[in-house]
């Protein structure tokens, strides 16, 4: 399959590395450090697996279309990146959004009908330019967006399966996308704040309590929305944590680097979308005022440790 | 006047050095390091004014009754410091709580209806056994616990006043006392959790607006409960972080140094009396939650900064 990853960052790249193993025609469009790296000397995946592949790389999109567009930047670049992207974007191409947060397949949808949502629960890690560490497996789950069936994503999942990135198909895409936001809310939320590997959320009673709470704050948004699960939150929570307890979350690792977070898209959606129904998020809220006073104030280190 | 200041922490330190500058016959009653440092050297008060006076120092009470109890310890020693000092409480004698949080009035009455209500917004600091940092100076209001005239009050507020420690009376002290507690909800809340001076609060306009929607959210509770202000909340929030921008609050304090913090009775006790009205509080048990999430994972200094 002729496919486009468009955002080179973690994710993108593990996926891109994947799908090329697998002799798709792969392109990544990415920052320029990244695309040289890989021009100059491939693309390594390490940790879970290790290989090596030379897929194509340009900080352009070209302007023939792809069978496939991965949006994979992250959810505060997807106007942007789209908008580059504009041209290759032909009447056959699928976008789809692998990417953390709400928002962006609304953003696809305004340039092409064919839009497919994904969520992935694999782990990854930019190690340094041309290097990518895969640090969890876990499942893909992908479907037209917002719901319905296509033969396409089928044939996506196919793909991605034969490629090593065990995928499943769903009807009801948004229902995941808003799955995987209120897990993120929790462990992204809570884990930043505090400073602390996804695990220390089951380690302290009154955190996996408030846990629960935060989770059903976004459950009841969604439900005014009329989205419905395939898996609880809930149970998507305790599997994701339990899977993923030593690592520290993607917006604490934004947040330790001095990076711009994806807060406004994970707990600044799900206050958006609650006042588009006329209720209160008032957890997510406190979290991600939180957040942006972490951006503002305590970039890369709290300053108090210094001086105490 | 006869003054037994129970916990010589401080701002018990620091009350029971002016009182016995100006001739009050003071006894501090607190901890064995504390009261032998005074025993042996003295009390000394460091920083906005500086002096030295010898009052009484002792790890118990008497048995004979002093008019005025100041209750100065934490708010969860409460219960056991007044079960020791219960049998120097005689028909005569006033407790006054100058203490944080909610509760502690509720447990005076329990021994006797000779109750006042107190705040202050003057900041201390124990520097050492024996010796208390002025911080800041500010105002100290105390009342007949929870409403109402009473001449003791009078005579108290003259002895404070007399002995440099700016002293209003209040008919409402119950009003005062949550407008100090939702001010701290929001200063010793989110202070504490992004580790922050209480200035910081002001630097970030998402922290601006949230510390709003914090103060709020007491502020619905206090009004389910019939307590009426005299003073904004927010009136007095935006002035005590105008006057304290330098300081860490108090819970934070406790954090770094790894100790208890009175999180159940500033947070936690809103969020009992917002259930006890059939409400909830959102934020504020999401704070407590948090710094609870801190008190067992973080004590001291937040392990991430160490490893990355």
């Amino acid at each position: 399959m002729k496919i486009y990853v468009l955002g080179a960052g973690s994710i993108g790249s593990l996926l891109g590395a994947l799908l090329a193993r697998a002799g798709n025609d792969v392109l990544l469009i990415g920052r320029e450090e990244q695309v040289r790296a890989i021009n100059e000397r491939g693309l390594k995946v390490v940790g879970l697996e290790e290989f090596e592949v030379r897929p194509r790389a340009s900080v352009y999109a070209p302007e023939e279309s792809p069978e496939l567009l991965i949006l994979a930047t992250k959810s505060y670049s997807t106007k942007s990146a789209l908008n580059c992207a504009r041209r290759c974007i032909g009447p056959e191409t699928w976008v789809l959004s692998i990417q953390n947060g709400l928002g962006n397949e609304e953003l696809a949808l305004k340039i092409t009908p064919n839009v497919i949502g994904g969520i992935t629960t694999n782990g990854a890690m930019l190690e340094e330019w041309g290097v990518v560490r895969w640090t969890g497996k876990g499942i893909t789950v992908i479907g037209k967006y917002p719901t319905g069936k296509e033969p396409f994503v089928d044939k996506v999942a196919r793909v991605f399966n034969d490629a090593g990135i065990e995928t499943r198909v769903t009807y009801n895409s948004i229902g995941w996308k808003w799955a995987k936001v209120i897990v993120n809310s929790v462990i992204n939320g809570l884990g930043t704040v505090l400073e602390v590997k996804n695990g220390a959320l089951r380690e302290v009673p009154e955190l996996e309590g408030i846990s629960v709470e935060i989770a059903r704050e976004g459950c009841i948004v969604a439900q005014q929305l009329g989205i419905e699960f395939e898996v609880h939150p809930l149970e998507l929570l305790w599997d994701t944590i339990e899977k993923t307890r030593e690592n520290y979350n993607s917006t604490l690792q934004d947040i330790l680097r001095g990076r711009r977070t994806e807060v406004d898209y994970i707990h600044g959606k799900i206050v958006e979308y609650a006042h588009s129904v006329g209720i209160d998020a008032p957890r997510n809220e406190l979290l991600w005022a939180l957040i942006k006073g972490k951006e503002n104030l305590n970039r890369g280190s709290t300053k108090l440790n210094v001086g105490v």
